[in-house]
């Protein structure tokens, strides 16, 4: 906790629990766009007091955090529901900020960056297709085709997050489909969602939500004609930046995850402590709910430490230093999530079913907190495989 | 196994294959109302085909099963959305059928029982409350005052399954408060839907979803005046009625969670052998896979051999001598059913998060198999202090 | 449960209780052959009752149960520490009997069966190696060498139970190493311990116990010639002989396990009702105890009738089209049993960890349960691919 | 990590492996009386070294390191047997030397603690009673009167770790049985294990062994008189002193544990990754088998960011400030502890049952570890009470 950060959060902690928490009700009931106006309002107020864009740097005028920083802010900005978008630094537009201000020439910051830094668009990447398993990367079907100076961009893409009134996609397709080395096929092209062949097929209904703007998912296919220079970085590069984006990013939802098992540890135990069961007993006095409030504490305050401490290390020594350490708190992380959220429902019975809590829709949407961005199967394998390496006589150490 | 079931069951099977799993699709995207002219279509084949309430008596119309009989067809039925639906034996209604069929003087048979079995109206069952916590069942606010011939019934309910276009309610209330034996205290009232008073405050939103019609969970607040004559049973009988509606409720329960956790393990096996991992390999050849197939086959074996034993124990001693072994197999394959279904949706990643399929729906709304009717923790304290009475001095054998 | 078993079983569940229970302690604290006298004594007295021998064919002089019978009886033999010794149906010598029963000459009958029946010797199958993986039977370094009338029987075995004391041993071994079909490669061969070049290296100290004579597990080092009809049934036939015999193994051990952990749960709630927690509150009032009483019923109900399920298959329709279902069995009821050990310990505290009572024996023993006669992971593959069948286009269905 | 343990831990962990692993056959076959002069051998290289007594301050002879550094240093300790033991640092001496360090006379100090810290006896501490559980400390048989300058000291104790062969017993005991604080009724005070009435009844056998010397718990009955000096503190200081040993010993013992988890999934990768399959398969191959690699990997790195922030915490504000951060840290560390013992077992096989590695002495009697020193249970409602403190109108919040 740098002494920074310790003047600014009580702050931030109180304007997230009597600005934010307060909104949630409306939140759950009311999709994004009828609920816009309220965020944007709380947008300017969060610009006002200067925690704009917390993960920028300041040069493009966010706050400078480093990443132990920020994940410390993070988890009270996670403890809500529109937190992070509030604040400018929910997914993806926050992993498309840092590849535009990584790799974007200028000519693409000034047109794609700033908007975004401003909060004045949304944008999406289009990554996962239906038809190709994500544990392996280097499979895909989207093309894009250089010719006359432009590339004609085609493809199948689902799990596009917010690409319902984003203003462009980074799209990942393969420019080099027959190079030698499988991870140069690929690019990162900026397609304008207003493209002629740009098609959003649907929202996907997602546990029973499609959802609506930032907060949906969508199946999207393209077939459409770009410039030569939407092109992001070089040609081939985008396996490379695709990594680059997904560490970090792991790490980012790893944080929301503590924060989400925070709140939902929160809301166990103000249950357990006001429920009546009759006769002068509370749910607090209950073993099993005393067990359950136990092991959630245990594994929350473990999955903290152990973000905190491979946010250290990235800030020290680089993400790719740290890629086997973020895949084991991806998958430590989304499971004590998972076990937290099943918990405080339990804890509640029928009202935590229900949308009157925040509880049921974490326990629906944060399913996926053990598939995206590679599944649980990969990153252990992944762990496993680094591991072994130090044991095994040559590294071409799996067919598993 | 009964040679009459035998006969029975291919033809079933292909008609909920051939005929309900196409709906899924449909079923899946649209409110109950837009498809309930699809249902009574169905509905009409199966009364034509003989199947038509399964678990009704003959002599009231039905085909007679017994409760192990109705226990294996049950499984195939819940391998489907409506299965329960099409063939008349959903819950609440069913659950309403067996009280009227017992308890029900011949009036309130012919004004409810009778349109009921034939599909012509719908009902719903008033107990559950927001106020009191369900393990304590002698807890409730809802009122039933006597006076000059009619009973004037108040009371805040939730959780009433389907109140939403049903045209009547059972409402669990008290009618004598201070009874000395705190479970002569209720009485069940059969409470039309347009009784003035009678109020559907909301549908909940369950996991996102309001529902409508059958599939909803209404949260209900009455005041409203029902002649005397609309006592189910005796006065002071409501919780003893209860009691009886649900052990064998529990059980059907069971019953369709083994179907759900059947098709999830099908589809689970479907996408482990037609997803490509790329390079030869198939999802099906991932150890983990395999650890998940081989599990959910030993656990939903294991539910479904302790669910027919409890029917057939039910079928030869009665629901009584089976009360412990139901609470058994409620928490046991209540369990199995989330962790197949977990199982199955991790198989599945994206496509399993989505209602393209069925696995999403059964995660989210079944995630309630461990609260209602009894949470988890419910049933192992009586099941334990059932145990220990054998250990123990005395009966008082838990404050805990 | 058949008229015959239910005529008997009380007797012996009562001479169980009233004689084998006692000798817990002794046998806690005593090795095997000090031991012996009193063992031998029991055997008598199980002979005079004609209890002798449960699961042999009365034309060998047993009861001639069928499996489900013993099945039943065979979890009231395993809920004390020599239970199934003293009725002469212990490993590994009721595996032996069977396979010279089935294929034995007749001069290897009188040789080696009858004493092994009468309980005058005993013997031990001599097939686990060191240095070769179990789950991939066809592996193995011992050897065969047919030449002038007489088999040369070398290699080296482990977990050879029983060897020490044991009058001869079943060895599997390669007498056609190159045979195209790998599971014609080995055979079985009677090796008498006294034959020279027999070596018992030591007893394993497992689980920091060597014991001694029947409980013990030997390391054998062997270079025996054996005249060549000591050769069991048909050369190549070994390996599936070795199927045959491991089969009826495993659900031997299901059936112990079942009456192991039924045992376990006895004890746990004898514990809970007994200790006090001074202030008037016992153990048993505590609801994570319950818990746990709760969900050893359950799992240990589920055991059982998957096990008995399984019985009754083999009876009716033989041991290999069972095959899958002894494996579901095989690492289901093995986790079973330990879970169910765990949560007795954990009730008892110190005296769980001590030998005072059999908890601390059966959990360091037992932990092999997931490990003998097929790991847990090995069945689960085996299962998972049975099933996968149905699903793959062709029945080469894994590399995994 | 400080400068100062940076320096000295290469040579400390090559002294571990170099010297000390090699140790681990004979210590597993071995008693310890006869193992003694190796391990004397080597303490005396410990000594010349400059590492003996890490955890003791310097002025007592010790190397001072804080409770952070010493929770890094036992790590490496604990990988192999006798490791705390040979730098003098093992239970229960260690917490013994706090004790006296702290609370003893100057007489006291001379002729108790001054031999312990130099190697030269060993001590016990009897506070744990088989007739009362250890989940309340304040019930408990054993007395202490005072007359005529005399302490006699009666009592049953068991778990009294190391009482074979040790000089004297720290015995815990009521001196003032009928304070009104429950908490000042008990003392602690020396007693000669030679003082006439000393009885050590037995080395209980824990799970199979019962062990001597310092690797034994001792049943010990005691009716002695001392000298009223002997006293440790001040009379009714003993509940609280026990508490001052207790958080200390606890975190002792979860540092250890890290130990034995590193190192027995170092055993685990070295099994996977020599152990073949046949065809050129490795274990390590397998799925499952990364599974545990990757799942233990999370777990350890948890469990010792735990351990090293609460002894950091405990560092800067003691043990009464950090006692919920133990009692997490004692429930949590515990069960990693026995899942990856578990798990490296499961990956030797037969190997991982017997006594040729660590691996099974480790598995059956660090089973204890979720009992001694409070349950897993007891701490679990510690914890949950705690927080629950801030949530219930008062402190009065369970009777659980």
């Amino acid at each position: 906790m740098t002494p920074r950060l310790a003047e600014l959060l009580p702050a931030i902690k109180a304007f997230i629990v009597e600005e934010l928490y307060p909104l949630e009700q409306q939140a759950l009931s009311t999709g994004f766009y009828e609920l816009q106006p309220v965020l944007d309002e709380k947008r300017a107020k969060v610009k006002a007091l200067g925690w704009w864009l917390p993960q920028v740097p300041q040069k493009w005028g966010g706050m400078g955090l480093s990443l132990l920083e920020f994940g410390i802010l993070s988890e009270y900005l996670a403890k809500t529901l529109y937190g992070h978008y509030i604040f400018n630094c929910q997914a993806p537009d926050a992993g498309n900020m840092e590849i535009l201000m990584e790799h974007a020439s200028e000519d693409q910051q000034e047109r794609f960056l700033k908007p975004l830094l401003n909060g004045d668009i949304r944008s999406c990447f289009a990554m996962t297709e239906p038809e190709f398993a994500g544990s392996n990367p280097i499979q895909m079907g989207a093309r894009g085709t250089l010719s006359d100076g432009s590339y004609r961009v085609t493809g199948h893409k689902w799990y596009t997050t917010g690409a319902d009134g984003a203003s462009f996609a980074v799209v990942m397709c393969l420019t080099d489909p027959d190079h030698t080395n499988p991870y140069q096929r690929a690019s990162q092209i900026i397609v304008p969602t207003d493209t002629p062949g740009f098609q959003l097929l649907r929202n996907i209904p997602v546990m029973g939500e499609r959802g609506e703007g930032w907060l949906s998912h969508g199946e999207v296919m393209f077939d459409c004609v770009v410039p030569q220079d939407h092109l992001l970085g070089e040609a081939g590069s985008g396996f490379a930046m695709a990594q680059e984006r997904l560490g970090p990013g792991r790490i980012h939802h790893c944080m929301r995850w503590i924060g989400i098992s925070e709140r939902a540890l929160e809301l166990l135990c103000h249950r357990a402590a006001t429920r009546s069961l009759g006769q002068g007993k509370l749910l607090a006095h209950k073993q099993s709910v005393q067990n359950w409030i136990a092991e959630s504490r245990a594994e929350i305050d473990a999955a903290r430490l152990m973000v905190l401490n491979t946010a250290r290390r990235i800030d020290a020594e680089g993400a790719y230093a740290a890629r086997i350490d973020v895949s084991v708190i991806k998958f430590f992380v989304a499971n004590v999530l998972q076990q937290v959220l099943d918990r405080a429902i339990q804890a509640h019975g029928g009202l935590g079913m229900c949308d009157d809590l925040p509880l049921a829709f974490w326990f629906r949407h944060e399913r996926a907190a053990r598939i995206y961005d590679g599944a649980d199967e990969v990153h252990k394998e992944r762990v496993a495989k680094y591991i072994l390496k130090d044991y095994l006589p040559d590294t071409k150490n799996s067919h598993g």
